[in-house]
């Protein structure tokens, strides 16, 4: 069975180091989880994941129970065996991907029903469900069913969303057979901090062995998603690990870590690594840009990332420019390597006493390339809330 | 300077054992070279080539000239350098791939002038010019410019280029400054024994360091191609290595060993395999095929390969299904290392005195999958030829 211990709190922030112990060995906290939805970290072996540093994954059970199905995994020893980690492994449940990529889904307290996004067959996922795939596919830790609303939704319908989240969590925690897989529960409330309370207050009555803050970073600006993070942590048991889903971005990590979360998993270091961006300590840069044509330093001067420590910007530039799939996968190495020392950073940091002093460094240095975008998106955001309402 | 050393010849058919002796390495024959036209190999780090039991690699003036142009690569420090690359190189000079891939080609005694297939801008090559970007680029082997006709032009057509071949030979070998590159000549002649007797001869009584067999595999049936490569090879000198371009498949490579080759490269091995088709001792199989949806051991038993050690048929079967980027990794590892494990076979073969029988063996086990594709293809080639002349 996983568990938590809490290391060290951070006296002048929420930040917390800490350590999960899992079937898979342990994992400290705070810690990034790379995504590999369908089984595979998108570009790298296992190996590569490892020599990255990385001892959890994230795989999604939706993914998963389309293609290639829980049947063949089961067969093949479990999702451990099949793809070839033998790191720790946290499955979602299918909730969000059924909110953010299935048409047609029909939700009612029972469950829900829904259309694949690959070849429009019809499904249905139950807490009951979900928990026996899960136990299948067989991750350290597991995940309950959630409804997650739209960040827009009305007041009225995301409270429904909480509340059919709750039965849902009980449901699932009386479903589950396996002893070795920790169950967390996810809380809800979309950006109503009433709701967030309530959510997390009715959850932590419950006492599962983990909570995730769910239904966050899928549309709000940033600083509504920071200020639900706090709203929500502040209701959280402090001896349970707070796992923050879907974040994200260097600074996002850094400003949620602040506010006490410990885990994180997001498609976005990998993703926009696929398009040429890449981290640097003063923040993305886009490798196509004809700066680096010529280039003959690594993008990072000082990054000890395999990419770094072999290839020249200007490689890379090329690699990207013709279109070779070698690009993608030094890319997202560099990426996941840079995330990976960021986070040794920022728990030597929680370690040390310093983790204020850091984040304010860290966070003047990293300057956002997309700010002007990230504000006009906040404007109309905020404008059509104050409309709808 | 690169030279060869002949060490055995089978007493009972052509095919020999010898060494390239290179800047970077010893390289044993008979060599496959992987081919890396833009300065990669294709989804593979130059430490997973070498991990390979690959020591040599092909990469193309054409491809490096257009992206990211000879002055990014000669400011880096040449081509080894900016790829990364500490094994040996051979440039091929852009002759062909001018005839294969740019569009509104005019060639003339003096050169050739084209236009880029990625931008359609205007470009210029001749034997001088193509001379110095390989020593620009500072392979370890480099080729002449040749011009190469199309498989079914007309013999004068194909007289004219070889003639033009030679005398672009004769202007490379002028040109030439570096004194530590080995400048190959490249063989034309068609599909016409007389014109392929007379280029070898010609450019035999030249005496370069090597020779390559250029203009076949491009259309003509494999009969055709292998009876060419007899044709050509009985007038090339016996110590002197002889590079047969554009091959290919492993039963191709058996075959042209057979009659006498010594080096081949060909992107065939390393494309299929991005399409799912994965060499095995029986032949070619597609991983797509439902077959091996469910199928736990990897897809060939007893490979010692990266992929077949540590995946299962079923969990690359579901990377091809998904269009994860790692299943074309992991199926060019299969195909490139099954390769690298076929020219060891040979080379013992030939060096044990069982070649022939090895050959008979190999070629019986392994059967093509698309034999009446290849057969209804050569009877249209038959009449079309038949209808011409």
């Amino acid at each position: 069975m996983s568990s938590f211990r809490l290391i060290k709190t951070c006296p002048r922030s929420q930040a917390r180091a800490g350590e999960l112990t899992t079937r898979h060995g342990a994992v400290a906290t705070p810690v990034f989880l790379p995504v590999g939805s369908q089984g595979a970290v998108k570009t790298l072996t296992p190996e590569e994941v490892k020599a990255l540093g990385m001892n959890m994954v994230l795989a999604n059970t939706y993914h998963l129970y389309l293609r290639p199905g829980i049947s063949v995994i089961k067969k093949a020893g479990g999702l451990h065996k099949f793809m070839g980690w033998e790191g720790a492994i946290l499955t979602d449940s299918g909730g969000y991907q059924v909110f953010s990529l299935a048409p047609l889904r029909r939700v009612s307290d029972e469950g829900v029903n829904f259309r694949s996004h690959i070849d429009g067959s019809q499904h249905h996922l139950s807490p009951e469900l979900v928990i026996r795939h899960q136990e299948a596919l067989g991750a350290d830790i597991i995940m309950a069913l959630d409804e997650c609303p739209a960040h827009d939704d009305s007041p009225d319908k995301v409270k429904r969303a909480a509340e059919r989240t709750h039965k849902w969590a009980e449901r699932c925690r009386k479903a589950q057979k396996r002893r070795d897989q920790a169950l967390y529960a996810i809380v809800q409330g979309g950006v109503i901090p009433e709701l967030r309370r309530q959510s997390a207050e009715y959850l932590a009555s419950l006492d599962f062995p983990g909570y995730a803050i769910g239904g966050l970073s899928i549309g709000e600006p940033k600083e509504v998603t920071l200020s639900m993070v706090e709203e929500t942590v502040a209701f959280l048991p402090e001896d349970k690990p707070r796992y923050l889903m879907g974040v994200g971005s260097p600074e996002d990590i850094v400003e949620a870590v602040a506010r006490g979360c410990d885990i994180f998993d997001s498609a976005l270091p990998t993703r926009v690594a696929r398009n040429g961006a890449l981290f640097t300590w003063q923040g993305r840069r886009n490798i196509s840009n004809a700066v680096y044509s010529r280039m003959e330093q690594p993008v990072v001067a000082d990054c000890d990332c395999y990419t770094c420590r072999n290839f020249s910007a200007a490689y890379l530039h090329h690699l990207f420019n013709c279109g070779e799939l070698l690009a993608y996968r030094l890319a997202t190495i560099h990426n996941l390597s840079f995330i990976g020392q960021l986070m040794t950073k920022i728990k030597s940091a929680i370690l040390d006493g310093t983790f204020p002093s850091f984040k304010d460094k860290f966070l003047a240095g990293y300057r956002s390339t997309d700010e002007r975008v990230r504000l006009s998106q906040k404007r109309k955001w905020l404008e059509k809330r104050n409309l709808g309402s």
